[in-house]
């Protein structure tokens, strides 16, 4: 664990003291992972966490399936400059088991040309042998 | 169980052939109930299945707690002619463990004299013992 994540887990409350929750820690990783794959401008690497056959919704329709998911970010981000900086905020998770969660989480695209985007999403998530994997998403 | 759900839930696969699995059918009919409640005008009643401190997100910001979410809609739906006829139609149920699920929903509302309006709806539900409750609820 790099000293960056674990710095970060302990201002998310991961003292000694008063322990996040295990899937907790694991998916406040699993974001920041993903913020980090998408400003480097790597697509494939944010979407490598989506199950197979995950479901993904925003109000401009639902996407199924992992694949569908890449192309649909391939599609709207050319290149790296138009992705902009991605800051996820977790607001909560929700342990509902030891092999699923739900996470609600700020997410915000920061340009150096124009005005900030910023929405909220709701992530489904279950603990596969290859790790936690995002089976529904509700983005907008 | 009426005659009416009945069908609906053999329409909706829950034959003795191909039955669904508990939790889908109880989430079904949790949801066919809540239309029912939209389309009598019965605010409270709609928002009784969310949990006290449930979390709901839609494009307009974050609202927390049965309350709140009851306090926004009241706000947002005068009286019953404005709130439309509520269809929900499930497109997944996703059965987490017995107590806990998820379901994407497209959600259309009806009036006689203005277009209609339509979107997609992400909710995680526990089963409580007063039955499933809706924990997260992301609408668009």
């Amino acid at each position: 664990m790099t000293r960056v994540v674990l710095a970060w887990l302990i201002a998310a409350g991961a003292s000694s003291t008063g322990a996040l929750p295990l899937p907790d820690v694991e998916i406040r990783t699993l974001l920041h992972d993903q913020a980090e794959a998408w400003n480097r401008g790597d697509l494939p690497a944010f979407c490598a966490v989506y199950a197979d056959d995950a479901t993904f919704i925003s109000p401009s329709g639902l996407t199924n399936g992992r694949q569908a998911v890449l192309d649909r970010y391939t599609k709207k981000y050319v290149d790296k400059a138009g992705m902009g900086s991605l800051t996820l905020e977790v607001e909560e998770v929700r342990t509902l088991h030891v092999d699923s969660a739900s996470v609600v989480a700020r997410w915000t695209l920061v340009w150096p040309d124009k005005p900030k985007a910023a929405g909220l999403t709701l992530l489904v998530l279950r603990k596969t042998r290859d790790g936690w994997r995002i089976v529904q998403d509700a983005s907008m």
